[in-house]
């Protein structure tokens, strides 16, 4: 049937619903009040390519330490917008692909697009497709230079495209003359300390009792000396996975864990 | 018919005139004086080239800061001339091209030129056509070379041509000698100031009633503590455009993105 | 017959028992209450890949001096966990490959083990699967970015994946991101002291009488004047191994011979 | 008839009568007294290359600033040898062209050169020729290495050659050791001040009267506040031309635009 | 016949007797007991590979200032050996061979030498093969990895190899990590002073007459006012061939050339 | 008849005499007594390879400024050792070739060279031969190494080789270890001072009278204030030869242009 069909021409030259939902598995917990305001923000951008008169091209930029949630914000603020046509482009997609073989997949990319009337392209960690390094440094500069172009090419007379990059690195993309193509950008940020830490637990369920959290953060607090954490949602959500394996000290594991990520992160 | 013949042959070699709307397609504003004498020099660069008896060759080169609009005023000096054939270099018709390639195109779009008597031809960015990054730093090297000879070359006798170039980096264009290759050079500015600001948005028509212009520009002031701009023409058109979609609060959120343009572009 | 079969498939996709065997000919000798550290943590690691229900990824970064043991320890995790795919990655399965061959080959492992639902990969010597060079430096930034990729991208769903990686450069894999992109990372040390190194000589029987041994130590302390060894597990052994062919003063040579290495050690 | 063929072979093999007139396309004014000296220094050049019994090979080498007069000057001295055999080899002729053909092309001169019993080759702008950028800096050393043996390698028996190269970048020259493959260097001058600049002017009979340019100049001193100019023939022919085109303040607009001349140049 | 026979199979994959010859054709002259100190570590390890029961892999570096005897010493002890393969790897064999040559070349020396149970690899003059240069530096990365990897690959089961290295370069070689992929290594100096020079003179019975010889070192302890001499035995040797030359003052001469190879080696 | 095919031969694979003849066009002028001694240790050298019963390979170079006289004198020295196979390699041969090629060329000159008894191999300008250049520095490496390799390889037996290296980069040679695997380095000197540039001049009788050359002297003693000279043979011939064009005033023209070369040398 008609569904059907649109399903089929969708995951052909855009992202299933599948992956969407994969980018964001552990879906968005609200830890913060920032992370309502990020949203706010991402739908006003999508409101603008939908709805304004002039608007033709408008791109964002997310932002924020590894582990942050920025692939997963990204995906949310796609999903919620409901285009048809909405790409996320990601490294692993071109795992081993020379510099021409990127810009190509790239250029196919927006060529896609600007087939339908209202698009969204995810390019995602922006400095692994341009394989940043900073032993050099080295990177892919002509794929670097096709994105500068692509990102800021009006769409054709009657198409519409908003663009969602994101990174870690955000003063390489700066240096790069990267950042500055984009309109606006969005920061993403780390969970900052114990009162995030554990509205971010008590979300995920993950405790089977409160007591059992506050303990386990006051173990935390005991080891580190401070309030403050400093490491990301991603991050905070795999180390809680790996503790409950030990049955008989969850809590206590936890805390040795999560002491050892924030060293890990300073 | 004949006119409809003409304007085949001109979009096969040149530029079409939608294109060279497209570059300026919020039209020219005159937010300050300035601007009206970069179009006299540019009409004056182009009676040289129409009718001085010893003339063959000139160069200009606009420069200025990102989106401060030099690509739409080279666009309405080029449309201004009525030169027959008027060709629109940029980067977005070489995504991906390998050095050679570039220089090949190059080369070509000098070649058709010199098949007609009077002729413009527009580098537009041409950091970004020589692939410039400041990391490393790093750039095609031979595009700049090639660049330099054509653009200082003279056209074969009976030809006349005036190469209008566009670059935010003069520095460097400095720095490898493409800056000296040009005859004379020009400088686009950024929205200097509140006054400037108000006069750009004024003759934009954006804010329905004057009253709630200066109320955002106060509300900006407030902001900034500052009289200062310096966000070109191009942010500022963006900006106020995404703002609008804030029904309820356009004058505060116009203030506030643009007190975050301005931070973004020190 | 049906074992057979298996064996064969197991060898074609990954690794042998005999392949993990060689990788720690002489086996894991307990010298320091640290071993059995190590080896509880690897454990932990491999259990909850094995039964955490939301578990599909998850890295571990053995790090430590050349010659510690890491190798061996890396292996013996891996047998231990029973998986029915194990590969070990090694840089002596890629002599004279170039970038994009290593790149195919690491692209192949994990798409074989991605065929089985619990699966380690053992990447061991990062350091020279990348030819990382101090001198330069350089290396392979496309084998190194391809693996930041791998290592952190999801298995397809009911896949689980447990990867293992060996350097003795974490800080050259912390400056390249490539530590980044582990979960965990496990340190590996060196025998410290005389104590430990008579522990390990001890459990390795190689001295005939402890008299022998505690003799050999004294001269040791008597070249060097101190306590501390500061050299690997592997170097001690192999050392061992040839001042027993100097039967007339083993103990003698092999003081010698120890001092050598602590000296080449630092 | 015979002098057509001849005309002909001298097309195909040399320069024609007409290149070298393009090159120096507003002839050659007497600005100063060291013009004369140059031209008469070329002319011993050619006497000995003609004359001298043991002659076989010179080369000369004219570096001057940007817009000096340099390849005006090379035109110059090899029209008044009416040798059979003049080669202008220009980076105009290679743009595009890779290091091996750049090579080839060069090679394929002095070749071609050896087929005549006297002959002059002009190496004009060696710093275009081998792709000189500042930034790296990056060139094309087998160019420049071929050139360094071309330059100084004795023509076959009974062949004589006169090699003149240009360059405004002397000091990379020295760098490279090209500059040491030279017999002898001539320097080219920059307009020096208001008396030289007066001089070219009226040689080129741009203004009408006498009295203009006398206010004109005075004028440009007005705003420049001084005596020295310091900028080269053809530049001030280019200003001159585009500034007649006010035709309401010839006088003012050449001195706006010297002046600005001047300060591009420094 | 059987021996001749052998003899064949011996050259193709191995070496011949008479290429370890020529590499020592001026033997090994005992000038310090230095020398029986080297040889007899050369046989330890030689032994340990033979008999030890758990020996299967042991790499030694020889390491020395240019021509201080490196080659002629692993060349010795391999002969020693008497082991049925021994390979001499030179730069010689792969003069302009590519990089990916090399590594080829190395390899497939490994690949013959696991043919058979006892084996010695002479790698000699690590530098060259590696084609170091100390401008850039430059060398050839990937060949240097292959061999960190190949001398520190265990043979097959049942195979036995000993690895010598020889080098002019340690402290490259200490940077590359190339060292440190050796189990040992000895030094080979350089002739120290007048008596060890006397002693190497007088062992090789260049001079006709002791009192020659001493009247010789009378006369260069003249030249230079010292009794250190820093040669290498290789350099001492040719030196005083060419001196010989000289019939009428071969003393004289002989210490004149010795002052001057002093005075280039410092 | 035989001596005809003789020579054929000798074109064939090695140098005619032509070729050696105008390597030193001008002869070799004794402006001072250090020109015979060179020659002498020249003569040594040869005798050496032709007559000492243990040679088989002698390497010396021959170092000095640019235009001092290296070409000429290492032409000289192989002219005189009468030997059947003599080779002048030069870069004038290799023009755009590429490393590979030079290095093919280079290996094919010692295989030539290796079939004859006696041999000499001169190889010229080494620099140019490895296209060494200052800046970046940038040079053959690969080209250097095999230089490094052939020229301290020793002949197969019954073949005897001396190699005459030359370059006016000794500092260079030696940064890149190519000065070390010569036996021996000659240094060819600059014309000094008045006595020896007087010396040089007469014996190559271009003045007429001794008269007018002592007032030459004196007048460019006049112009430079000193006595010193520094400039080498090959470029005071060349001058002197420029200046006698002069006929008017040779005297004045030669010490202008002396002047000139020795401010251009230093
Ligand atoms: N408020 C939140 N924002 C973002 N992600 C969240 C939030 N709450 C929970 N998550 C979960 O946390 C994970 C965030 O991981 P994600 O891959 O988006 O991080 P990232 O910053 O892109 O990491 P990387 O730097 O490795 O690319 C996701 O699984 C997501 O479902
Ligand atoms: N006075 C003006 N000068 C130039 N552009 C103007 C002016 N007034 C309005 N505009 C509009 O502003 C925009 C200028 O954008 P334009 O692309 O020319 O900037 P730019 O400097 O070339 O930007 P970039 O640095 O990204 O290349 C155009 O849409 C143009 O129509
Ligand atoms: N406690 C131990 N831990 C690790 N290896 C041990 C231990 N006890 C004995 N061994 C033995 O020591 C050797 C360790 O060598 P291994 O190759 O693992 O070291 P490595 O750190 O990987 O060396 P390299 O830095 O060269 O890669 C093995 O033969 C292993 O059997
Ligand atoms: N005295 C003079 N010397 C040289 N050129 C002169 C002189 N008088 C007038 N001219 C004219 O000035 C122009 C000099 O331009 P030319 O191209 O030779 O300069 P250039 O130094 O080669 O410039 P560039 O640095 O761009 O190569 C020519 O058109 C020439 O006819
Ligand atoms: N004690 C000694 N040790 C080594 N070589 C000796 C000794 N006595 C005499 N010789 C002779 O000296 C020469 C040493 O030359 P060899 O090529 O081995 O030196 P090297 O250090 O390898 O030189 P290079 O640095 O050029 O590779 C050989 O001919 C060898 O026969
Ligand atoms: N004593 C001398 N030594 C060398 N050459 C001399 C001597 N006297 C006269 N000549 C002549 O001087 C010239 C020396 O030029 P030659 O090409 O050998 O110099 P070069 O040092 O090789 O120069 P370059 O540095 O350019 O290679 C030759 O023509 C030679 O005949
Ligand atoms: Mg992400
Ligand atoms: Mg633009
Ligand atoms: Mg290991
Ligand atoms: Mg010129
Ligand atoms: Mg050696
Ligand atoms: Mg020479």
């Amino acid at each position: 049937d008609f569904m059907n069909a649109l399903e089929e021409v969708k995951a052909a030259f855009g992202v299933s619903e599948e992956e969407l939902e994969t980018a964001m598995k552990h879906g968005i917990l609200h830890f913060s009040p920032y992370i309502e305001n990020i949203l706010n923000q991402g739908a006003l951008a999508v409101d603008y390519i939908k709805n304004a008169p002039e608007a033709s091209l408008l791109s964002v930029l997310l932002h924020g330490p590894p582990g942050s949630g920025k692939t997963a914000m990204a995906a949310k603020i796609a999903k919620e917008s409901e285009f048809p046509f909405i790409k996320l482009v990601s490294a692993e997609n071109m795992i081993g692909f020379s510099e021409p073989s990127r810009i190509q997949y790239l250029q196919k990319v927006f060529t896609d697009a600007y087939k339908s009337p209202l698009n969204i392209v995810v390019i995602d960690n922006i400095e692994r497709i341009i394989e940043w390094s900073n032993i050099g440094p080295r990177f892919f500069n002509s794929v670097a230079q096709a994105l500068m172009v692509l990102i800021s090419k009006e769409p054709p007379a009657g198409r519409r495209l908003l663009v969602i990059g994101t990174t870690s690195q955000r003063s390489i993309m700066s240096q790069l003359d990267l950042k500055q193509v984009f309109n606006r950008e969005l920061a993403i940020p780390n969970i900052k300390d114990h009162q995030e830490l554990g509205a971010a637990l008590k979300a995920s369920r993950v405790f089977d009792k409160d007591s059992d959290l506050t303990s386990s953060l006051n173990e935390l607090r005991g080891i580190t000396g401070t309030d403050e954490v400093g490491v990301g949602i991603k991050n905070v959500l795999t180390t809680v996975g790996q503790a409950k394996r030990d049955r008989d000290n969850f809590a206590g594991t936890f805390a040795d864990m999560m002491a050892q990520q924030m060293a890990a992160s300073n």
